[in-house]
């Protein structure tokens, strides 16, 4: 079994999904690793990896509206008043800041996966998002970790 | 160190769980793996893996009310209305269809257990579940993925 | 590669975090494992793993009282009655028995991570976190489980 380091970086664009199933099925495959085990971390405290459906973008839609809804924004810290007053003690970065903290500690940062024929497993609705919990435009970092079989060099054998 | 890819199948009975602990340890017994890890994922969007109690069967009971407490049904999709009005963007199949989505993300659909002896590490109150979140019976698939040294072949040397 | 099995216990105090970062990282130093994964597992039903921010101390504090106001605790096992009244089936341990479990669900029991250079891949801001839910003291044992490459023995060389 052999191993391998990586880093992907994505800009995420506010709150949202980014859909990073195909860059590290490409990762796998340029990498030339053909069965074993792709472990992601995220190295943020607010965004997470979630995998659900790639179907009907509503899923990810109402996914979204569900956790702002159990995860109130800051009312000290926002601009608008118009809500229920929330005070949280970690606020210093705006109305979103410690809310992307609980988001990310009620959802994953760490996934680890099995691919096979350099194709990570997953049922066929499923994709691995990038789950941005910031209003700002981020440059996102996930650790990548293969360890696995290489695949065979057939071309070496003509 | 030896991998080994399968699939274990699963029906389940609506909303609840269903304890696989024991189907996962006889996987890696058959299969001869003494230690490792095996790591799962559940192929599905809309049902999950935890880890819980094993031994008052009300922790479940109160788990799966707490979630449908803090995760309503949709009930623009439901027949009842006596509830507070939930209206998700998504809710083809029913009122129990975006919910299912949200429990997923909510809690696990991976898990990378370690073994030792050819038994999952676990603590002796706990049990690995798969936790169906639809109402429906459905046929569910994990994938199952071991990684580890084989059991010395003691047969073999008499 | 090679595979190491070990356990780590930390006594906790009452509902909060220790930083188990460090801990970790030196086991890892300690084994002389250089590459590969360490795989975490709390082997409890009613405490959990997360990442979280190591830097204000408040992110830790606004976490843990907006898990208790998302988590309820029972009413019928508490002695105060000054609140909305929940009532859990499963309670004989106390009024935070059932919501700990709850809270377990929520969270991670399991993290497998990423290490190189003998030290755990984070964000600088990330440290690994055991979350202790239950009100009393308690003696806690993680699973750790290390895959990988040794460090080349640099003294024998000599």
């Amino acid at each position: 079994m052999e191993q391998m380091f990586s880093k992907l970086k994505f800009i995420t664009n506010g709150e949202g999904f980014i859909d990073i199933s195909n860059d590290l099925n490409l990762l796998i495959k340029e990498n030339k690793f053909c069965s074993g085990i792709i472990n992601l971390t995220s190295l943020h405290t607010s965004c997470s990896l979630t995998i659900n459906e790639n179907a009907d973008p509503n899923v990810l839609k109402d996914l979204k509206k569900y956790m702002q809804s159990i995860v109130p924004y800051d009312s000290y810290a926002s601009l608008s008043r118009n809500k229920e007053e929330v005070f949280y003690e970690h606020y210093q970065e705006g109305a979103d800041d410690m809310p992307a903290h609980i988001k990310t500690s009620l959802t994953n940062i760490n996934l680890c996966l099995s691919f096979q024929k350099s194709k990570i497993i997953l049922g066929i609705w499923q994709s691995i998002y990038l789950w941005e919990h910031r209003f700002e435009k981020k440059e996102r970092s996930i650790s990548v970790h293969l360890i696995g079989e290489k695949c065979p060099n057939i071309y070496n054998r003509i």
